[in-house]
């Protein structure tokens, strides 16, 4: 299969389970020699809206005609709708279920499909593992070339189930977000992204509260930051996120994904900008 | 390697340390361009049982030809063989210790042969890593078109270590089962397999105990379960296993391998199906 | 890429983030085909010696020509260099941290080069991943064959950061040496390597103590040790190991790394050996 893009998985299956590898093991069997990718497998059981954060995060530094083959899927063999769908240049593969809620509002998207043609599964498909019988061979079958519109039949994108994206609000001059994301170094990563991140990072009377604590030291890097405390920074997305240096500030904020953080001091007439 | 077919990797060694991916350097040396596919490295340590239940899940699932390099080995340097053996189409290269006792039961088995020609072996094999100083290189061997014969002496596969495979025993009209594996989820799959996992599901008054509980509740798939009480379904490999919607089985029940289930009301001219 | 050296990885990124996937993203843009293996992602956050620890026991392993990709960068952003090398016919990309230790003390080393040339990052790096930005396009430029020495400026291999390597030391007649690294199943390695390991495990008198335990039992294999106490025996990479037989040393023991190990009755005529 030279030439043939890469498959990236993501999924909530863990490692000390087989089930990657059996999706693994599928894909082979139909495009030998595929180029297999692990973005994560530890995506916590059934969380969807952590998974379509971890997407979010990646899949803009792959090649155009990635395939992402991502399973959280809690309604696996229920009515929800195993779909695929292009979308920014690649090829995004799993269940209907708010799992590609980030790139759909991020990225321009093409077709669609629901994956409802039997030809391009396993033979008589489980109602429990649609990652093994459905998903990795629909994924497969893309690496080999078969185009997406084959696969099943036509949905339209706006179709597509997505949740709300986590956006701050403003009440007043206040700022109102929340933690999206402790990653494994325990940096808070925050829903203040982009410019309004620039912006608050950018001013100095700007602070930031959470979990009872006010933080208005900033820094450009880990390195730069103060030992012992914590700061803010702008992390590799683009977002606004909480540090301890050579540590972790969830640890020492005692603060996870979901806790408020409240910002006061950020020029307001960012408020209208996008938050990606 | 073009052409060349995969290996799946299945030890117990973990993920912090390299010996994985030492393995993977040795293999690549031999065989350059193998494609690699780790099936698990999260095997309890020196658990051979658990290593055989993982692999038997996932082995039938990889192409024909597919070589499985398999590495739970607590005897590792002792008396015990290093081996490989062609059983259901596929290779297995491994300690000679039980660990592939599904596979023997399941599949029809060709040649297999005691890895002694130490040609394609490491140069001086240590006594304590032959993951690295024989398994690997004799898996690579093999991908690279080695025929298994050459790797050294012929054994009988009927010689080959196995377990008894854990089934259900009836008791009166009493089923005895066990639960053979928790996995990711908490989902707790039994020994209650095949025609007989069929029947207690699809017969009404048929039920199951564990640790204290009476379950009667079935699903078809994980959503359809009801909120928060365990139910009973067939689970990907068609063993009967016991779920909780969005939840962990195992933690609602306090319940883990090993631990004892028991059916009633299940037909019993089913008493003679053979388990798998 | 049929014919390009494998990338091996080697992080502290763990794997719940799809911070390793996004490197390979990355790579595969660059180099598409790329074979990619996973040496770990599970070194302690910002554990730059555990990292070079994990390094040192593996690199060896790889075919020549292999290029290591090894990100553990608490600095990164900082003054500290962003760095490839070559050495002991390998190449290693990553930061100018010590992170090479045990590399640039074992092996003959050649070029070396500070990546700073923006030609081979992806645009506009950001100062907190490095890794993305930096290491995993230069990397992949490497494998695309594009010469070390095209990657940024020439420095001297000396001036690379160092940190002293562990070894034991002799205070009279008694070997003072330290836990190096516990493995995944418990196994405490030592700084007493090489000779000083194999005259200590040759002399019957001689003996080691570790955490208020006096240890005179040696086995060949873990299988020849006696049950439920600690042995000593060489492991895999020729360091004096302590372990316990399907068991952890470390639990049994309370003992870590750094814990100090002190061995009487060894030859002293040994004390000039070099400790790899």
């Amino acid at each position: 299969m030279a030439g043939s893009p890469p498959i990236a998985l993501l999924t909530d299956f863990g490692s000390r389970d087989a089930y990657p590898g059996v999706m693994k093991g599928v894909i082979l069997g139909i495009a030998p020699g595929a180029a297999l990718v692990d973005l994560t497998h530890e995506i916590a059981p059934q969380d969807v809206t952590g998974g379509a954060w971890v997407l979010h995060t990646a899949w803009r530094f792959f090649p155009l005609g990635t395939i992402f083959l991502c399973v959280v899927d809690p309604g696996v063999g229920s009515a929800r709708r195993p779909v695929a769908l292009a979308a920014g240049g690649r090829l995004f593969v799993g269940p209907d279920n708010g799992l590609f809620s980030y790139v759909l509002a991020a990225a321009p998207t093409g077709e669609a499909v629901a994956l409802d043609d039997p030809r391009f599964h396993l033979p008589h498909p489980s109602a429990t593992f649609h990652g093994r019988d459905i998903f990795a061979p629909c994924a497969a079958h893309l690496a080999r070339g078969i185009p997406l519109g084959e696969l099943g039949s036509a949905v339209a994108a706006t179709s597509l189930v997505t949740f709300a994206l986590p956006r701050p609000v403003w009440q007043g001059d206040v700022l109102h977000g929340h933690v999206l994301h402790v990653d494994r170094f325990g940096n808070l990563i925050t829903d203040v992204a982009g410019a309004l991140a620039a912006a608050l990072l950018a001013t100095p009377a700007a602070r930031l509260a959470i979990a009872g604590t006010d933080i208005s030291t900033r820094a450009h890097t880990f390195a730069d930051g103060p030992e012992g405390e914590p700061f803010l920074l702008a992390d590799s997305s683009g977002h606004l996120a909480i540090a301890v240096r050579n540590g972790s500030a969830a640890a020492l904020l005692g603060a996870g994904r979901g806790d408020e953080v409240v910002a006061r001091g950020v020029p307001h007439e960012r408020a209208d900008e996008p938050v990606r």
